[in-house]
């Protein structure tokens, strides 16, 4: 369910990547990272124009950020993305050391946060973010729902 | 302990990789991907000199690889690496279809394959390889110890 409040800005451009992605025949995920509220990392779904297994759209904003930063380490920033995170990608959100997750949608079959390997609930992850899901459910999941409707 | 048998060309070409990183003042760690027996991609912990904090050895030769076939899967192809792939590298082997999985040294601290988030374990895991742990323990253990014993 949405939460009772208008969606914080990064969220909001979180979903037009998302739906950028899907355009160019994507998986519509997108995400970003900000700092101080500001932007500075964005990402949306490469793997096939990209030919990249981990173009994940979290695995892009972070490198992106991190160029922007020049430092392998986002201390203090956070990460706004359409799904809750595979594994893969909480592994790169701990490397990072990012402050604060937001997602928009619980990912039941391809989650690693809230399901399956829980990457940050394990004692050997040195870096926890704070972690708000949930926050978009509806429009995140009408994006995926579209997308893969229209490919059946 | 080391397997009674010699050590694989890939697997000694990921610790001269590791050996390569190491003088760098990178974390000691290689990679390589192989197709059929010969080497497609190849990475060493890049993340300092890189600003990149998903530059894993394994995402680095993962990323060489796709590229080099011009495809996001690299389905039937092999990766080597020195030591036991964190949570992070575990879900890229799998959303890249890696097909076997060679490890030289089993880590208990930040392995994500037999330890902490077991990410291959998981129901939710849709590609599994085949993994053969502790190729080369001695070796791959000496390594890591030297660097950090010279910096501390």
């Amino acid at each position: 369910m949405d939460q009772p409040f208008p969606l914080p800005a990064p969220m909001r451009r979180a979903l037009e990547l998302a739906r950028a992605a899907a355009a160019a025949g994507e998986v519509p995920i997108g995400a970003v990272v900000t700092r101080d509220g500001a932007i500075i990392g964005e990402g949306e779904n490469r793997n096939r124009r990209d030919n990249d297994p981990t173009a994940h759209a979290e695995i892009v904003a972070i490198r992106a950020a991190a160029q922007a930063l020049g430092d392998f380490r986002l201390t203090g920033c956070d990460l706004w993305v359409t799904l809750e995170p595979c594994p893969m990608c909480a592994g790169a959100i701990s490397h990072a050391r990012i402050a604060r997750l937001y997602y928009a949608l619980p990912d039941a079959k391809g989650g690693g946060v809230e399901h399956g390997a829980r990457v940050f609930a394990r004692p050997q992850c040195t870096h926890r973010p704070e972690i708000y899901g949930g926050l978009a459910e509806t429009e995140a999941s009408a994006l995926l729902r579209d997308f893969f409707a229209a490919r059946r």
